[in-house]
């Protein structure tokens, strides 16, 4: 099984390509350029590199939000051109599930942190739980936005080590400092942000359990109303 | 700070650049290419990427070895040709530590497996331990060359959970089904390959510590004789 990883939710762009043994290939570029420069031209790139034949690959797996709504947009229509191109279903990843899956057979409770702006963020809560001869990650808390206050606090209340990663540590390390109280450390640099291999990885497993969409199903997940959708609707209600 | 990180040691290519924070670009490919065709031109694409003036970069860290002879030798010439042009010192990574440390975080003994050929791999043990807000990787076993039933039973006698990963498992498994006595586990595609951000964050920690050589200084480590070496030697010792 071969399968096309794209993660663009972030300020992260990558694309990957998985197989059930490894990644063949991954090209992730954390800058600020838009993804719209960067996303196909990386593609371009990996499968000039890996000789790739658009037919052999069986899925495409895309974080398929929450993040930047810009970014999602391109991550989806990108991945929507190539599936209905080459015929192939799409794999929609919860973006934070793939960047929790970054700490890999941790024992410790895994905390992505994206930052949502206005003190939000994007996170959730995860475990790695070993079953048969693999670790599975179990969810604990599904994705969502909330305060930083809120999953810290809930994070208090478990009283269990938590390993924090994501753009959001810079953004609320801080204040992290001030809420916590049970003992926690931050990833470093090789494991603290969206990497398609990712993406794929999981892409493999929901792809098994038969989690797919036809390209013109697939729409991103925002989890929350953009900018102009929220001040139309504030204007509306005469806030 | 900022790393420019190679890894060359297998089949893999991988280059990357990192800081304290984050990886700001990886490019990674694991494919039949020879990475005098790959290595150069990856590195030329993500300078491109992320505008790289290689004056900002501070040193350059390379996997020293062991690994595939050429694949060392053409990563450690480019190490030492960038790093002699920028006057930059370069900070020689054991290539066995980088592959342990895509298992961060976790609490299992962690037994990178490359395949050496002649049923021979080269290998370590490493475990994750916490101290102050950050994981440090012990190494239990430094990266050495063996027999796969040597580090295999030393496991074993052990009594610990372990997580192999690496280009040796696919040659290895069914050999470990028969050995291991010992719960043990495969790491999955998204983690089981060299990859350059690894090099590059234990960079950061070497270059904090003073571990490094100037260009003219650095050569790869090859842990053991190379066919030709060893014909002659025992064409020499009258074999």
């Amino acid at each position: 099984m071969k399968i096309l990883a794209i993660d663009s939710s972030g300020l992260v762009a990558s694309v990957a390509i998985v197989t059930e043994e490894e990644c063949i290939a991954e090209y992730t570029v954390n800058y600020k350029k838009t993804h719209s420069q960067t996303l196909l031209p990386m593609l371009d790139a990996i499968s000039a590199m890996i000789d790739l034949d658009g037919s052999s690959i069986d899925a495409i797996a895309v974080a398929k939000g929450p993040g930047s709504f810009t970014g999602l947009r391109i991550g989806s229509a990108t991945a929507k051109g190539l599936a209905a191109a080459w015929k192939k279903p799409i794999i929609p990843i919860p973006t934070v599930d793939a960047l929790a899956y970054n700490c890999y057979g941790s024992d410790k409770l895994i905390c992505p942190l994206m930052d949502a702006r206005r003190s939000q963020t994007y996170t959730g809560l995860y475990k790695f739980v070993g079953r048969n001869d693999t670790y599975d990650m179990d969810v604990i808390v599904p994705q969502t936005v909330v305060d930083i206050e809120q999953i810290a606090n809930d994070i208090n209340v478990r009283g269990e080590e938590v390993i924090f990663l994501g753009d959001g540590v810079p953004v609320f390390a801080e204040k992290l400092q001030e809420i916590m109280r049970v003992p926690y450390s931050f990833a470093p640099p090789s494991c603290n942000r969206q990497r398609a291999a990712l993406v794929g990885t999981l892409g493999i497993s929901y792809y098994k359990q038969g989690c797919m969409e036809k390209p013109e199903e697939h729409a991103p997940e925002y989890l929350r109303l953009s900018q102009a959708e929220r001040e139309r609707k504030e204007a509306e209600e005469g806030k």
